[in-house]
């Protein structure tokens, strides 16, 4: 087990899985999981936290490979040493998701049988799916009960799943920016980016990124940040090329730098994943029944500027739980960071999360 | 002149311009402007009303060409007898923009110097351009002040701006769903749109028009009209070609509809034409002086639902006219249809418009 903490480099793990039963029905293996962890396990295995990531996001949730890495990971601010997720009191897990391309098996992956990347071929996976290959990472480190498991936007939605389809595995679900089945307009931005990617791997997949840049950022935020500030460039031709404006610059650049380190095709398995996701599904299309399956304390998080994960999904989670007399906390942070400010906003989250995580069995 | 109204066919006409002055200084020409008229001009020449169309219309506001077509033009509950473009009252007119593709001079029109369409030759225009090219159609139709100019969205620019630059030619302005300058927000949207024609112009026209029509509806609209429904698909097969939700279904249609009718370079100019209207620029970047520069009265129209055109964009305008002691009148209109609701709520839009083209001079 590899020692890691705030201060401490951390080392991408692997673990091997001779493979699973997808949900539909198909038998898809051997398979690869990228994890990191974090902290230790303690000798009664009861202080795990597993933290789910987001849609472009990957195992690396904190700390650095090597003292010269320029950034940490991706929610660093939360955990750490002293930290609301405090790496000397849990042991966190965070592992790349099925179907990812930052280690784990995904369509970027060799086919065993072809021996060239899976591509198009790489089976349809569902949310559940990516739930159940980190169930068996769990006994694979031998974790009969999670303490938490916790996510933002796609990542709350593998912990939402993970409480209904195995109740004893998880004592707190802490669920941020996210929706039991995400709304209309959500499959529609989603869909947009797909054809973009299927008509052009490479332009698509720039594209796709820029449209989720937008439906990340508030309304008011991208009005403070840019504006109708112009970008270097003042000059009359038509030029289509060259950005005009600073919010296309950063775009531009957002989505270029997307094309670096994603894989186009995990980008169409993962958006379709999402979509697919719906919670009640698992109560026969009723939510309120689906939630009844789990024994966890939930804490649900939203962020007031966030229009990609509207207050009313939140709060259908938080009614379906109450309606069941479980027990659940709700807090709607003021935040004009839309969408991102489940990366953005530690302070107040971390204060959340800890009071949350304090009142714990 | 062609004798139209409601149940009068109608007839696309040409008009003829040397050339005109660019706002970026270049000599162009020649141009045909395409255009359609309704109604009656009075003996005094005083009952005209000019009607700009939006990003993707055209000069075919109202009527049929032909007694078999399917549809009228794009406003017919407005424009007609008895409306609130009453035709017996007043005279109508209504042409395609510069830049256009529906009869208009624009990128796939053939330039002369080459016997080939401009393509990405054509030059840079501006929402003034547009406007001037439409002011030499008044004198040419021997029309010196207009009783109203009128128009929704991009539509709405062209008639704020025509206030601007032409203050003795317009006696009532009427904006509806529109902007002194569209948002960061506007910019970054027509700019995927653009990046991704200009990867592909048939695909990235149909995704740029996918993306359009997101942002045309609103979130509540899209939850009641489409939700979660699927579409007649139901396979668990990775299928990234066919749609799997309605919503899918109505965008893919939607996006190939358009690449049958639109010019994908039309759109490119066009949606850069929008990004750089600013009527602020008019008064050395503040909106009041611009303003102030405007001789009539103004109907401004925001709908409660249009996140493309949020209401603090039609209240600037508001306010900076009222600053002017300028005449203004304010409607917001309850409508679910987000900034589709201009062409749809025509019951309310047409009572406001008639009390407020009854209260004219």
């Amino acid at each position: 087990m590899v020692i890691s903490g705030a201060n401490d480099l951390v080392v991408k793990q692997e673990f091997q899985l001779a493979g699973i039963k997808l949900s539909s029905g198909q038998d898809f293996g051997p398979l690869v999981v990228a994890y990191e962890t974090y902290g230790q396990l303690a000798p009664a295995r009861d202080n795990a936290i597993l933290i789910f990531h987001a849609l472009s996001g990957d195992a690396h949730v904190a700390g650095r490979y090597a003292p010269t890495d320029k950034k940490p990971g991706w929610w660093d601010s939360l955990v750490g040493r002293g930290k609301a997720f405090d790496t000397d009191k849990y042991f966190i897990i965070c592992a790349n998701v099925l179907g990812g391309c930052q280690g784990s098996t995904g369509p970027s992956s060799i086919n065993p049988q072809t021996q060239r990347p899976y591509g198009l071929d790489f089976p349809l996976i569902t949310i559940k799916d990516m739930v159940n290959v980190q169930v068996a990472l769990l006994d694979q480190l031998g974790i009969e009960r999670l303490q938490a498991a916790v996510g933002g936007s796609m990542g709350g939605m593998l912990a939402l799943q993970l409480a209904v389809d195995w109740p004893e595995r998880v004592a707190n679900i802490i669920a941020v920016a996210t929706a039991a089945r995400v709304s209309a307009q959500n499959i529609a931005f989603n869909e947009v980016g797909r054809r973009a990617i299927l008509s052009n791997p490479h332009d698509g997949l720039a594209i796709a990124r820029m449209i989720g840049h937008i439906t990340y950022l508030s309304d008011d935020l991208m009005r403070e940040k840019f504006g109708r500030k112009t970008a270097d460039r003042q000059s009359f031709a038509a030029n289509f090329n060259d950005p005009q404006f600073a919010v296309e610059s950063y775009l531009q650049y957002k989505g270029a730098a997307f094309t670096e380190r994603f894989d186009a095709n995990s980008y169409l398995y993962i958006t379709k994943a999402i979509d697919l996701f719906n919670l009640a599904d698992d109560g026969g299309g009723n939510l309120e029944q689906a939630l009844a399956k789990s024994r966890s304390r939930f804490l649900v998080v939203h962020f007031s500027s966030d229009w990609l994960f509207p207050e009313y999904q939140a709060l259908e989670i938080v009614k379906a739980i109450m309606n069941n007399n479980g027990h659940v906390s709700y807090r709607a942070i003021d935040s004009s960071y839309g969408h991102d400010a489940f990366l953005l906003e530690s302070d107040q989250l971390g204060t959340i999360i800890t009071s949350f995580l304090a009142g714990a069995k």
